[in-house]
């Protein structure tokens, strides 16, 4: 018998927001491994093994999985958001790559998710309705030029842009940094949207100029999404919508 | 009373990839309204008017959703894939900005869905696991130059890149252009892979080196994906495992 992986997006919180595919292969999976915060989130049933470990461990959880699936386990690795952005889909590969060819003969699928700058960007109008691009803006995996070198190039295109991982109780400076940028580069008043913990109970969302944006407004739990120079913002009673109109001049 | 309107994300086609928030919209809406296809897809009920229209009208179709709205109406404007992606979102939003007050204050809400270069990705492996864009290639709505020039500046930035709309009939020589474009930007054999008719029974999914990418690859219902230079491939029996890891030197 032969074990399977299947990498699922679970979306960014609520549960109305999980598409039924990756239900039913949670439905069917006998091991669960991720995250501890997502692994909480699927109902324990008998038969039913869950495997949760701590943040930054992504490539030893990845060989865990695959290990488990090669014994002949029918395994489903969860993810927040969609699993192929800044998520568990490519730490899974790279232990594939690196690891026994008999990892490459699974049964590997991704199921997508709805990933957090849509949901986002859904709450806040449609800042994303025109060409955009999303930086994961951690340097734990990349080199700070290379980020601040993509920010400048993202602003000269007039890409809208999505921001994950804005800002860590360990790197707090980043943050600060990339706003100097995005400031230097766009030099307007731009509206940037900080959407945190979206779909949740605690869910929050403000609306800022880009000049008036500080670090401090955005934490672990935030979306950062900035605007193109096209980016528009229609005033009402209640939260405003942002949004990038379809066409270019 | 006061209506509403929703403006709804299908997901790429299959019905496994519906949130069950959209389907419970859809459960309690008097109106769906969209393009042909996409309100097929809304099974009939008794109660439910459906209100299909062709392609490229997006506007009036916005419209005429408001106009039932403001009467009271509970309306579901239904979108392919994530309605706030190169959907129907900016359109209503365009329509809001430059019809009657009364429409601002109508309740609208966004629901999000899985975009179809989510889904594309997920059946390659993770091409878009580091830093990507997203663009519309279809010079309707922004010209040409525009396009070439975001192009570029993706290349030079290392972006992953994302393509909605490569070609249509009336448009075919712009996605000729395009990898004329991007094999001078990028200069290497990265993987391109084309998407077609993702989670449908028809989908076709193909991995082709830029340099032997050809325009008529893609038609109107392909997603295009083009790695960044640090995308790999990993060979096995059967489709290749396309990834870009996370890090970046």
């Amino acid at each position: 018998m032969t074990g399977s992986l299947v990498i699922a997006g679970l979306g960014p919180g609520a549960e109305a927001l999980v598409t039924p595919e990756v239900s039913e292969a949670l439905a069917r999976a006998t091991d669960v491994v991720g995250y501890i915060p997502y692994v909480a989130r699927v109902p324990d049933r008998l038969g039913l093994v869950k495997h949760a470990s701590d943040n930054r461990v992504e490539l030893d959880r990845s060989r865990h999985a695959l290990g488990l699936a090669a014994e002949g386990r029918a395994v489903v690795v969860v993810s927040s958001g969609d699993p192929g952005v800044f998520a568990m889909a490519a730490a899974v590969f790279e232990a594939v790559e690196a690891g026994p060819a008999a990892w490459r003969a699974l049964d590997i699928r991704v199921l997508p998710g709805i990933t957090a700058m849509l949901a986002a960007a859904a709450r806040a109008g449609a800042p994303l309705g025109h060409d955009f691009c999303a930086i994961n803006l951690s340097d734990n995996l990349k080199p700070w030029p290379l980020i601040e070198r993509r920010l400048r190039l993202a602003a000269e295109a007039d890409f809208a842009m999505a921001f994950y991982n804005p800002r860590s109780r360990s790197r707090p400076e980043g943050f600060a940094r990339a706003l100097e940028v995005l400031n230097e580069a766009c030099g307007d008043a731009r509206p940037v949207i900080f959407a945190r913990a979206v779909s949740t109970s605690e869910e929050a969302i403000r609306v800022v100029p880009l000049p008036d944006c500080r670090p401090e407004m955005a934490d672990m739990r935030t979306m950062v999404l900035v605007g193109s120079s096209a980016t528009r913002i229609i005033a009402r009673d209640g939260a405003p919508i942002v949004y990038t109109p379809r066409s270019a001049p």
